[in-house]
């Protein structure tokens, strides 16, 4: 006897041909991690029905559980149902009429009009059960093949992780021990120091597994623990994760969702303070992710995209003498900016950036990657100058953190 | 006979477990099919020898080319040339000296200490050759089984991507055919429209190869061709986006990395106009995406976001009668919010957002996902209201496509 095991199969020649990233797969494999199983392999096929059902039998013969997206939708090339009824003997395709009149819904409810395409997405292999799709037209599919079952998902990452959490994660036969994953995410070093922090805790086939991933300019490290039940298993990594803390110190931004905007936005809201932003070269990038937490309204009031000089001049008071003596990316504007951002909102802090994010507007003095950033608070106004690597967006996604960071510290110490 | 066709295996329990997503084989496949080749499937495997060495052993079998990543560090999960070895009939391993040499060169470049650990890296499965890795410790493997060629490479990203570039690319045989991946995108109607209106290009086995993706609230149609030569290919690829672009009309925002906000940013340079932002619901996100084009600063001047009520009324001089009798989330609201933000930049146009971005927020009458977007011009202002489906992020990010796509339309207009 063993836990259940699973294979991932995706489909797409967007998918093989390398346009497009498969983040479906991965996202699957962990969630059939937290719920204790394991995954065998993963595939990736491309548009092609008989490729995509010599798939589903190989998988269907050697896993309990077979996981399939893409190929659901109303275009020639989606073909993953027909492959779905040749895997499981040639049967035939039949109309499910409750799918109908989800599917007429889904249309009425967003005011267009279903095409005659739309109707193959309520056709299914006679024995399959249809899985309603709540953001989208097409429904899953889940079928038994011999001792398998098979789930057939929408490609669309959205739709698919949806249909997944709702309708299948429950469906499914719980594995055999309890495993919790848990993340910490850092900020200020690169992943060697951290790695070199905590060497001693990331040994192979420990428990809790400690490991580290880099992804949008922070650290992150995770950690992964199993036990025969649940509060075992988050007490193992309750332990690892209070050591990593305690190490990493002010490096540690949060935990889980909760990276650098939501840590600013908790920070603030435990104060009862406000904030405003002036952005140049990321354009609206710190307000947008800012915003991107729910309920920020609490301590976000608004900001200014200050693109050109007359912008920062008219609308920040940054002072033309400032401007003509420094240029516009200077330490004293990144100063100006602020200060005069906090005076417009009437806020108790203001960010502000300055920078040139390239891949143009370089020069020997003032290099691409070159970013100031300034905090301005009711004591003082801190100024930090960067050279950050990477290309346009990767500049301004650093530019943005880095800013947030700053604050994040100043909130810090105020505590 | 056929041109040469590629099958890319990746290897890694991070991979199989979903903690990483694997980048490699989509980087792979899009640097085969810029030779010609094609892929026909991936397939992710965990750190198992027999695993591994099974999924070789059947992708030589079926491609004349197999790419492997992974598995190749030193420490005790690494297993690729055991597999390797095994799927070649059970060769031995040897030591190769003339890796040796490099590793300790590299070793003593970084001032580092070689453990013995390091040494398995320069053992071989006899009748292979080591391929040079200039940016970490583990040698690539190149062998042959039966008819097709198989290259290992290092698992990490960087490392993968030097090696592939310097030492196995130039080795590959050209695909005889030379192949042409064009994307074009579309905005403002479903993939199923999409889908009907180019039914009849969209035939499984064609030349070119017609598909549609759904990704990031654009639906984009990709079109493949091939053919012995890249200009013939080129124009096999032309002939069907110039019907697919007659087909689709106003709907195509623009081919390749042209998606909204750089063919917003072409019509407005091309006129010689300048344009601003103001956005509630949507943070600053407008504004970042039209910054996130280079040489945006010849049209956009900048924005105002005007989270709180009171920078609407203040900045953007939003007239209080007007937010108490219609709401913040208002027809009346967004087109003063416009006319406002015209007027402060002295720009030739404006874009304002308002809306509900959820998911708390929302009431029977204004329900979540409900937004107005205006485009103030010298003659007009329209102002649009959308119900927009999805989450928050993704609510925030139709309302900035829509929003963005109906100046883009009012351009067009005005050509």
């Amino acid at each position: 006897m063993h836990s259940t095991r699973a294979i991932i199969i995706s489909i797409g020649n967007e998918l093989t041909g390398g346009q497009t990233v498969d983040t479906n797969s991965a996202y699957l494999a962990e969630q059939l991690g937290m719920l204790g199983i394991d995954t065998l392999y993963h595939v990736t096929v491309g548009d092609d029905r008989d490729a995509t059902a010599r798939a589903i039998t190989a998988a269907a013969a050697e896993a309990e559980l077979v996981l399939v997206t893409g190929g659901l939708g109303p275009t020639a090339d989606d073909l993953t149902r027909y492959a779905l009824a040749d895997a499981m003997g040639g049967v035939e395709l039949v109309e499910d009429t409750a799918s109908l009149a989800d599917l007429e819904a889904f249309f009425q409810r967003r005011g267009r009009t279903m095409v005659p395409a739309n109707r193959i997405q309520i056709m299914f292999p006679a024995g399959t059960r249809a899985i309603p799709n709540a953001c989208g037209t097409a429904p899953g599919i889940a079928a038994g093949i011999g001792n398998a079952r098979v789930y057939v998902m929408p490609g669309v990452p959205r739709e698919m992780r949806a249909m997944f959490a709702e309708h299948i994660a429950p469906d499914l036969p719980a594995g055999r021990a309890s495993i919790i994953r848990r993340i910490i995410h850092t900020f200020g070093t690169g992943e060697s120091d951290i790695g070199e922090r905590i060497a001693d805790l990331m040994v192979r086939d420990a428990n809790p597994l400690v490991g580290t991933t880099v992804s949008a300019g922070l650290v992150s490290v995770r950690v992964t623990s199993h036990a025969t039940n649940t509060a075992e298993a988050e007490r193992i990594a309750g332990v690892t994760i209070a050591e990593i803390s305690t190490r990493l110190g002010e490096l540690v931004v949060g935990q889980g969702d909760q990276a650098m905007p939501a840590a600013v936005g908790e920070l603030l809201r435990h104060r009862g303070q406000t904030i405003a932003t002036a952005e140049s070269c990321t354009g609206g990038l710190i307000g947008e992710m800012v915003t991107d937490v729910s309920g920020s309204s609490e301590y976000y009031l608004g900001g200014i995209i200050s693109y050109a000089n007359s912008v920062k001049r008219d609308l920040l008071g940054v002072g033309e003498d400032i401007l003509a003596a420094n240029g516009a990316v200077s330490e004293p504007v990144a100063r100006a900016m602020a200060v005069g951002c906090r005076a417009k909102f009437g806020t108790d802090w203001a960010i502000s950036i300055t920078g040139i994010a390239g891949p143009t507007g370089g020069t020997p003095e003032k290099p691409v990657g070159l970013v100031y950033t300034a905090i301005a608070g009711d004591d003082q106004t801190d100024v930090h100058r960067h050279i950050l690597p990477g290309d346009r967006p990767t500049v301004r996604r650093r530019a943005a953190l880095a800013a947030l960071n700053h604050l994040r510290l100043r909130l810090r110490q105020h505590h």
